[in-house]
């Protein structure tokens, strides 16, 4: 028994309420090291003449990534307490695992031994809004999506379409643009539009904020924003603003204070200045994002800074009926302002989403009391070095994933926010070297992982682009230049992830068979599964599967006979298929 | 290389802002595996034309528990961003550990793989009150530390030290008697005082409140309580109070209101009732502490209660000036709770201290946003196997040590509250089957060992009891009886925290030589350590030591002449030797 890779520690991805009545307890120990593994479990303060009054169930396997296996258990403790151990069976080894280490037989007279849940208390249950769960993005830029409004133009538009993106060039998309196409958003089956900045900035991107309180005139006015929202309300879509709190733009007023009035300035507290005269060059001498001196980074600890912006985080909410905030560079900003920012928002609309930037490792953010999400990069990476650059084989696919899915809550995963690129990317037919099956693939992974899943503007129909500003180029609107197949195919996975149980969130994700770059995985549901094979590489595969007796496998996409008895599926090189098995 | 023993997660115990300025990294790994672990680390941001600028620097071996070496490192960066991994070096085998797993080469083409540490936050950081890192504690249980006036007694009471404690009985302790005895404590060296609850409640533990707002009456009054803190604070003594805020008593206005008019009462809300009519046979109909009837557990996600329960802690510190609020069945209340609480407490007076109960790992309440402290079993746990029960021996206490030591920040350590026993515990004298020596050992360890040490009542002249009622004996106040040879064991234990560096916290415990019962450990400090010697077994000992060239060791304890060269110790049984090497 490789001790040395148990892992257990309650309060984070391993023991956590999943909802007001259930604890979700995880075990991970060495890859290939344990026959079976338990749980020994009991109330605190449930005892007799024996001594300690327990129960063991058997905890199911629900995954291995590169080094190691996970283990499972779901319970309801009666009176919302729980201490609990591991028994462990490894060939002829038995052993129980606890709080305080190992040992050969599970000792009951004293619970202190116990790893300890020690009350479910329902104010501290992760909730993201409940809609989340069903919601596809699609995220918009809002600079590039559509001119519907030539007069808001900024100075120095070009026509649109008609230069390639640049670091400063603009092609004058507004929110007009994006009203008179709900349409086509609606027909592609998106449930919500994820905006980046929409605020008064100098930049093209608008994450150099003049005025947090002001639209920029570029997109329209307040007006104009109020009958966006509603429209979009109207078409069953939410809307998610970016809220950049991390810094204001170098134009900020404040800012400009400062610049201005150096350490006289009644705003010199709201940044984070080293030292006088203020300077930019060589580098910044006050904080900034990176080392953008037009970023200068907001002080979030000066209770003037903190209360703008938390009033700027209600005001568009509680004005404009906003469904979400997008916050920028989430995690350089403290938590105990994020604290405030989720009292704040929850405050005035509860089912407001909350959605972090962070591309690593996010569990600190995630326990119930600041974000209800992250942009999920670790799904998006593996996905990407499966599919897009096959760095990596199925079985190293499914062992990146399942790390990420024992990486967080059950409840976390299900409103996290998964895509395959952003304006911060390259755009994922770009990264797939122009090989649209490739593309269709990761949308097929995307839209049946659980989550929320975004497509950026114009991917949809199989628009390119590099790195920033490459990747930020104006919305193909020629119909004979957009990629109807591509469109058509996540319109179809749309569809399917509205109507088939499994396909998306409700499911437990099982990896069946690995093998070169084909991968068959199912999504476990209560009465029903989804099988989805997928074929990575450029040779044809055959996937075969033995379904269990009195189910048959319905093919979801090409709606073929149903089949029983051993599914054999033919996969072209880069393909797909889904069946419902019930 | 065991791979699977490797551990970081960046943002507890393992990457933590130590100070405003200080990054601690800790990683763990297989116990003897490593030759050598470097941290790898860079600002995110800085890059050059070469890729990701990083430096590299040695990481301190830490110590090693059952199964695990840590390595340590401390960082200042100087834009306080941090993305780093470890370069391990075990025989011929080099290897990169990121968040993305391992690497042959560390890859500088993207930050990404790192771990991250994305700001360090000023407000984020850990800070218990500097206070309480000096601060020797003595628990008091009023109604058996000394009566000053008798006419508070409550009915019945019986003489002082005329019974053995039973679970209803009186002796009438009260804040007078602990006015008359403060030159008692203040003789000793005491510097606080934490109170079992004062408020008005039925038992004689207090533990069952009727009125969070009031004195109960056989204590005294308010008046009493605003003079018992004055002397205190004369003394240089703080005092800390208890805090039953996890459930109330019975005989709780609100409690008695829900019994009397069930479903209509305006404070059905205050508990979690579970059906009507209330019944508190066989077991309670509504949530309680254990299974206790006496002990209705609040809903503190009431925002009535909440309010109720924040004004209580605002009110005592506020009007009385305590300086401390130990709270009780700490674990079983939200999470939410206690940030408003910490939030509340600190806005009034920002350097009172907040303990939290908890028995088991605490990481979840000691980030920062909740508590300051928890009362540290671990430690006592630890301690007392080995010395009082014998059930381990020194290897092994080491081992459990150093894993206490890195299960918690360094600085959430150097305010952790250390203690022997307490009213819920046996007292010590009698865990060590009332072998003296053995428990003057255990304060050694105690006064030692960062953290801020608790001594129970009595405890220092060797008072005597079993489990709860029988630790809860009437004070000895006839000094014949009184055991002064214990008392000025301790005292001067005090005297040496006090007056020598590193003699409590302020330095980096290492453990030098174990051997059966055996103990060498080290208190290193900047300049100056201590060295510490401890023969816990029956037979003595002889412990050697090679002091470094130039250095001395001074005896702490015997005065004795200073040695060089080789220090050797001869420990009769239950034995200690105390040095200051410099």
């Amino acid at each position: 028994m490789n001790v040395e890779a148990l892992y257990h520690r309650p309060k984070n991805s391993f023991a956590y309420a999943y909802d007001e009545k259930t604890l979700h307890i995880r075990l991970r120990t060495k890859k290939g090291d344990m026959d079976s593994v338990s749980l020994i479990y009991g109330d605190p303060y449930n005892w007799n003449e024996d001594g300690w009054q327990t129960s063991k169930m058997a905890m199911e396997y629900s995954g291995s990534d590169e080094w190691f296996d996970y283990y499972f258990a779901a319970i309801q403790p009666e009176f919302r307490r729980l201490r609990y151990g591991f028994e462990l069976i490894s060939g002829d080894v038995k052993k129980v695992y606890t709080e305080r280490g190992l040992f050969d037989e599970a000792p009951f007279d004293d619970t202190a031994y116990y790893f300890c849940f020690p009350f479910l208390n329902s104010a501290d249950v992760f909730r993201a809004p409940s809609w989340v769960r069903d919601t596809v993005w699609y995220q918009i830029f809002p600079e590039r999506f559509a001119n519907g409004n030539l007069k808001n133009d900024p100075e120095g538009a070009l026509p649109w379409g008609s230069a390639d993106p640049e670091i400063n060039n603009f092609f004058g998309g507004d929110f007009e643009g994006v009203i008179e196409n709900i349409s086509y958003l609606k027909e592609l089956g998106i449930s919500g539009i994820y905006f980046t900045p929409i605020f008064k900035a100098k930049s093209n991107h608008k994450y150099d904020t003049i005025d947090y309180m002001e639209i920029d005139p570029q997109f329209g006015d307040k007006e104009t924003f109020r009958k966006l929202v509603k429209v979009c309300h109207e078409n069953g879509i939410k809307v998610m603003l970016d809220a950049v709190f991390n810094h204001s733009g170098y134009y900020f007023k404040p800012f400009q204070d400062v610049l201005e009035n150096e350490e006289q300035s009644a705003y010199k507290d709201w940044f984070h200045l080293r030292e006088y005269p203020i300077k930019t060059e060589p580098r910044p001498n006050y904080d900034t994002f990176a080392f953008e001196k037009s970023m200068p980074k907001l002080n979030t600890e000066n209770p003037e800074v903190r209360r703008y912006l938390l009033d700027v985080a209600r005001y568009w909410v509680e004005e404009f009926d906003i469904d979400g905030w997008r916050l920028d560079v989430a995690n350089e900003v403290d938590h105990a302002f994020w604290r405030e920012f989720r009292k704040t928002v929850k405050s005035v609309k509860p089912d407001t989403y909350i959605l972090g930037e962070i591309w690593h490792d996010s569990m600190p953010w995630l326990a119930g009391d600041q974000f209800d999400a992250v942009m999920n990069y670790p799904f998006t990476n593996a996905a990407l070095d499966f599919v897009a650059s096959e760095k990596i084989d199925a079985a190293a696919f499914a062992e990146k994933i399942m790390n990420v899915v024992h990486m967080y809550p059950e409840n976390v995963s299900e409103a996290a926010f998964n895509l395959l690129g952003s304006h911060d990317t390259q755009r994922v037919l770009t990264l797939c070297g122009d090989t649209k099956e490739k593309v269709k693939l990761l949308y097929v992974l995307m839209m049946s992982y659980s989550g929320t899943p975004c497509i950026y503007y114009g991917d949809e129909i199989s628009m390119t682009g590099g790195k920033d500003p490459g990747c930020r180029k104006c919305m193909e609107w020629v119909e004979e230049k957009q990629d109807l197949d591509m469109y058509r195919h996540v319109q179809k996975l749309i569809t399917l992830r509205k109507t088939v149980s499994g396909f998306g969130n409700g499911a437990t994700l099982k990896f069946l068979k690995t093998e070169d770059q084909t991968l068959l995985f199912e999504k476990v549901g209560d009465n029903t599964s989804v099988l989805i094979a997928i074929n990575a590489g450029e040779n044809s595969a055959l996937v075969s599967y033995s379904l269990d007796e009195n189910k048959n496998a319905y093919d979801l996409w090409n709606k073929t006979a149903p089949v029983s008895g051993t599914l054999k599926v033919e996969l072209p090189p880069f393909g797909f298929a889904l069946f419902e098995v019930k």
